[in-house]
């Protein structure tokens, strides 16, 4: 990997467990408000709606709208479905903001901070720059930078957003490896021209998980975790 | 105070000080190649080419271009006179990278470490994503985010910098506020609703210091540098 100078991390999911993350919060935090509440129900139903929501702003169907706004839209629906009736504003925001309280996955904070001390490290996340700075600071998140691809105004995969990270840092796309926990990112970094870096976080999903359970192509880095992605860039 | 969130620091000259720096840093590295050299008055017309450099893209008679291409540009003219007659382009990449290898003031590692404690911090400056970056890592400023005015393809004192910094943190102006040892950029981030903080660097231009010795309006906090202005905030 001789010319790599950033590692960008997809965040949901690579770095931090939003479903086990979001399970506890709303299970501790609505137990009395929502007692028939289905909590896993719900955070699997929210993050199944995660990637229509985006790819209607990825057709042009709706002009741009960061996560945080399209997650709130899409709970709406959702909150009586799953035991949450008379859900007020106020609750919702809570809930919305659960995506900036995500935990990192135990490897997580330890490997970046290796990482960090030979390469340039950041998110390359759907997240919005609010939602990630915030998740940062909570769990110790050490980047360098946050590419947030709100601030191309794209959804991943679009190749604004790879493009566009390395574009900001002035290094070639070959200079710049993608790391993430999910096969479909990779290919469309590769697409870009960037390096990419894979290794399995197989029970992101829970009991739904049903891909990325391994590497699908001869990806430049396949790693255990994030730990074994420093080893293997010699930090 | 109440109510900030986010601080936002002006850089060249505020947080690092880059006369000194590339001063010393040209000196060492061009003393043998360019004995001749005129460094103080090469970087002082340097710095001297940046606010107009700026203000070309801010009226439009300049499509976008970031601080490095700009620095780029500004330096060619001034080369010869100088005594850097002959200079490569390599070494003039040198020196426009040099502007990513400036020194902290003293206070400013200690000072935002402690402000960060409390307040998400980072810079709001006319520097690019990539040479605020490889300064933070050199310097080791901790910034939460980036927040270079190329994001917003506007240079300050452009309000859309200002409001743009606010924006991505899904913070309301008030939330903000922005921290400078100059008043012209605090009286346009005080425009745009934003906080403001003061303090002063009179040796920022050395034996050139015409301005800024002092607040010249009743900034929200007038601080004597950056540990002060962590006293002040109550951190």
């Amino acid at each position: 990997m001789d010319g790599v100078k950033a590692i960008v991390f997809d965040t949901f999911g690579t770095v931090v467990d939003w479903r086990s993350s979001l399970i506890a919060d709303f299970s501790t935090w609505g137990a009395a408000r929502f007692p028939a509440a289905d909590w896993p129900g719900l955070v699997d139903a929210w993050r199944e709606a995660y990637k229509p929501s985006m790819d209607e702003v990825r057709r042009k169907v709706r002009p741009w709208t960061n996560l945080d706004d399209l997650q709130r839209d899409s709970l709406r629906p959702l909150a009586p479905r799953f035991g949450l009736a008379g859900l007020t504003p106020g609750e919702a925001e809570y809930m919305i903001r659960g995506w900036h309280r995500l935990d990192p996955w135990p490897d997580a904070v330890a490997g970046l901070t290796r990482l960090r001390t030979k390469y340039i490290i950041g998110p390359l996340s759907n997240g919005n720059v609010a939602l990630l700075v915030n998740m940062a600071r909570r769990a110790g998140l050490p980047w360098d930078m946050v590419f947030a691809t709100e601030l191309f105004r794209h959804y991943k995969p679009d190749p604004e957003t790879y493009l566009g990270a390395a574009g900001l840092l002035g290094l070639a796309p070959g200079e710049v490896m993608m790391a993430a926990a999910h096969n479909n990112d990779l290919h469309a970094a590769r697409a870009c021209g960037l390096r990419t870096c894979f290794f399995a976080r197989p029970t992101e999903y829970g009991p739904l998980q049903s891909r990325d359970f391994a590497a699908d192509s001869d990806w430049d880095v396949v790693a255990a975790d994030i730990g074994d992605v420093a080893t293997r860039m010699g930090v």
